[in-house]
């Protein structure tokens, strides 16, 4: 076995020492990326957005790495002005033929943030207060990115030598939908990315705020449209309500016949398509670590449509969910307005998951609305459509690469990970998948309580620094694939 | 009988025949007008508002009219900045004990227009086309102030004597709530409106294109909201779908729940406020001219909840209808969002009509809100609540102050009016009618395809050239009262 060895090489080689010696370097390098507003929404930040891939760009190739920028060409923006898309850096470091090849994966730019949002400090100022390093993009998704560079320079200084080679890709436009990352990635298929044996992401988060996790599946999506139209213009409610079809109690009906008060979705044939609960997966729930009256108080919830444990994660990552977003054309300012929108589209979009098909579902889901509106009767102009789908994506956590994460996991924090799923989706976890043909493992840094996205959002100290370990230890255990 | 008389006054008088010959000047004089660009609801046309309040201080000084202007304070815009209201125009011309006094209203200010909205032509410059002048407020409202103006002019010219004393009420903020004027109407109460006895307000429209209408009726409103919170706020509907109880899919059912498909309203007790139908009033639907099929098409609807002529206007005018608006707190722009709204508040509202007072109107929907939220079952948060409500307003066509009116319209368009009532509310109405204690009519100038407020306003050459006749003879059928 060569689990105790890369832990012995590990931890006897100094990393674990080494790693903590430069927690304050490793806080600085964290702080001057934060300090990068990069922030990819915003026309504004482009400059510092593309200052942030040169940033990585130099910390990669100090560590010997062969970096690629790739231009994506230009981006349309919402107002119609045309932007420059920043660089993809794509890097290699090792091209030793007996080695097996890593693909990591993360981004350098971020959410927005203002500090007038609620933010108790700087936002692009990293603050370090009650062992959490505060500021925009620390956990999401920098301090991951920075962690891989801390444990290779780490393991470098030691002399210890890295049993993979190891390619890295860092895109810039993660929360802006990854615009130019899928043509880049399809056109580096059977170069940059055909020797790939498995890929690493890191770029979610534990389940809890303690103990890790490994997520092994995500859910994917499918979104609907329902289109109704009455008249060719919007009309004051007073001076017609009362003889037009209005399109808003039609949509509103139609969206109260998809599922019912506890959630359960009323589409004709769709549970049919989930694949059936094993009692083994239904025991391995329960195992999980997950406090639900905890999760419950976190949203301030109420009640939640299920009670027990396993109930909840299962229907969190394991059973499909449909949920109703909103209706475009109807009114939704503040205040009264009198009127009767012409033409609304209802919007909602269903949670996919093994083994439901997007093809399939889209199928039964526009039959199921198209036989809905012939039981409504309306005169009205009807046309529901699939907006866009993307697949779940299901891995094997007793797979070699997985049990090399959590070798890592119990050198580092001495505890076995979680294997957990989420139910939102991270499209490229499927296209690093289909082009690599190979295993795709993510391998959380933070806690759940770390805000991504939000205001005062953070990284513990120990998430970072343990966590740089965590990828250091990762790289050593893949010596034994 | 006094009507031939005043027929004869005006004709014979010369009204007539000097109104035609003044054609030009008084398009000119509305040109004039349409060139102040007066829209009450963007600040940076604040000053020309005021602009058309001294232009037609102006022209009521030359009519020897006492002026006073109304400060009526400040108005506070949705941004927060303050600014200053125009001033009300209050002026009296005649106060001869012997005569009976006439209260007029209208308004000076319109509705906001660009280029680039789809107007032909410039939207600020009264351009003559087909026997139509195109601009904003060339028929909301400024060609019946105009109107007046040019009638009173007319007849002082002609030394036809005026036979009641005239009172004016234009306001400058009709088409941003009329911020400002009930106050001052109450303030003056027992002083500038003391002595009135009749009230004419020229702001409204006839049924269709041809046939000259007197309105008598108007239908009141009462705005609902209905608050859902589930959660502190809005979640990913990837992380969260699944167990939260989600106000957007309470809020549909909801929505759902308030009337059928072809409209009928479904809440308790409701349709028991309305006043039954007489033989007699449903014999005045069938006599008024009106195309249902021509509306049918203007609307582009594909069917319409009634069919018959005066089911249709039935419907319209007589009976309450309820429309859905939309919902606050959902996702209602553009494109996929995959958001769980935390809160939501649908907004609808229901059309009054006699003989349903708002007191009562509340209590009964929200019972009816409240008991539907209880089958409903859902452990969320609930609140329903009565927005804003304004009573109907019905008048008598068979007072004599509207045989003025229809002898007006004999005599100008030789044509017998139809009586009609609106679906939309004029609240001013109201206010008029409390505080002066008399009765008021709705006289109005426009044709049905005039579009205010949308692009392209216009009003015919002859509407507003008869118009002004029909003021003037409406005048001087005043002194049979």
């Amino acid at each position: 076995m060569s689990a105790p060895l890369n832990t012995l090489t590990f931890c006897l080689g100094g990393g674990r020492g080494e790693i903590d010696a430069c927690k304050e370097q490793f806080i600085e390098r964290l702080k001057s990326a934060v300090a990068i507003p990069s922030v990819s929404v915003e026309a504004c930040h482009r400059a510092d957005v593309v200052r942030m891939v040169h940033f990585v760009q130099k910390e990669l190739e100090k560590l010997g790495a062969k970096v690629e920028l790739h231009e994506s060409g230009e981006q349309v923006m919402p107002d119609g002005t045309r932007l420059e898309l920043p660089p993809i850096v794509f890097a290699t470091l090792g091209q030793d033929k007996s080695k097996k090849t890593l693909l990591v994966y993360g981004h350098l730019d971020v959410q927005p943030a203002h500090r007038e949002d609620g933010w108790k400090t700087e936002p692009f100022e990293l603050v370090q207060k009650d062992n959490k390093l505060f500021g925009r993009g620390s956990t999401d998704d920098k301090a991951p990115v920075i962690g891989w560079i801390n444990a290779i320079e780490t393991l470098q200084k030691l002399k210890i030598r890295i049993p993979v080679n190891i390619k890295f890709c860092f895109e810039a436009m993660e929360e802006s939908g990854s615009e130019g990352l899928e043509e880049a990635l399809r056109a580096r298929k059977d170069t940059f990315l055909k020797n790939v044996d498995f890929t690493c992401i890191s770029d979610n988060y534990w389940l809890g705020k303690n103990k890790p996790t490994i997520t092994y599946g995500l859910r994917g999506v499918c979104y609907y449209y329902m289109e109704i139209t009455a008249v060719h213009q919007d009309l004051h409610s007073g001076v017609f309500g009362g003889v037009v079809y209005e399109p808003m109690a039609d949509v509103a009906w139609m969206m109260s016949q998809l599922s019912d008060v506890n959630g359960n979705i009323k589409i004709d044939g769709l549970l049919d398509l989930v694949r059936p609960l094993t009692d083994e997966e239904h025991k391995h729930y329960e195992t999980i670590e997950f406090d639900q009256e905890d999760f419950r108080r976190g949203l301030n919830a109420p009640k939640l449509q299920k009670e027990k444990k396993a109930d909840i994660l299962m229907h969190l990552w394991r059973y499909p969910s449909l949920s109703l977003h909103g209706i475009e054309g109807a009114f939704s300012g503040a205040g009264a307005k009198t009127v009767i929108p012409a033409k609304v589209i209802g919007k909602f979009s269903i949670r996919i998951v093994p083994d439901m098909l997007p093809a399939k579902v889209d199928k039964l889901v526009l039959h199921h609305l198209n036989k809905l509106w012939h039981e409504r009767g309306s005169p009205n102009h009807f046309r529901a459509f699939s907006h866009h789908s993307g697949d779940y994506w299901l891995s094997d956590f007793k797979h070699p690469h997985y049990q090399c994460g959590v070798r890592a996991t119990k050198t580092v924090y001495n505890v076995e990970p979680d294997f957990i799923r989420e139910g939102g989706s991270i499209p490229i976890t499927l296209t690093f998948e289909e082009l690599t043909g190979n295993n795709v493992m993510l391998l959380p840094m933070g806690a759940s309580d770390d805000m991504a996205h939000s205001i005062n959002e953070k990284i513990n100290i120990r998430n970072y620094i343990e966590g740089t370990k965590l990828l250091g230890a990762y790289l050593l255990e893949l010596g034994s694939l």
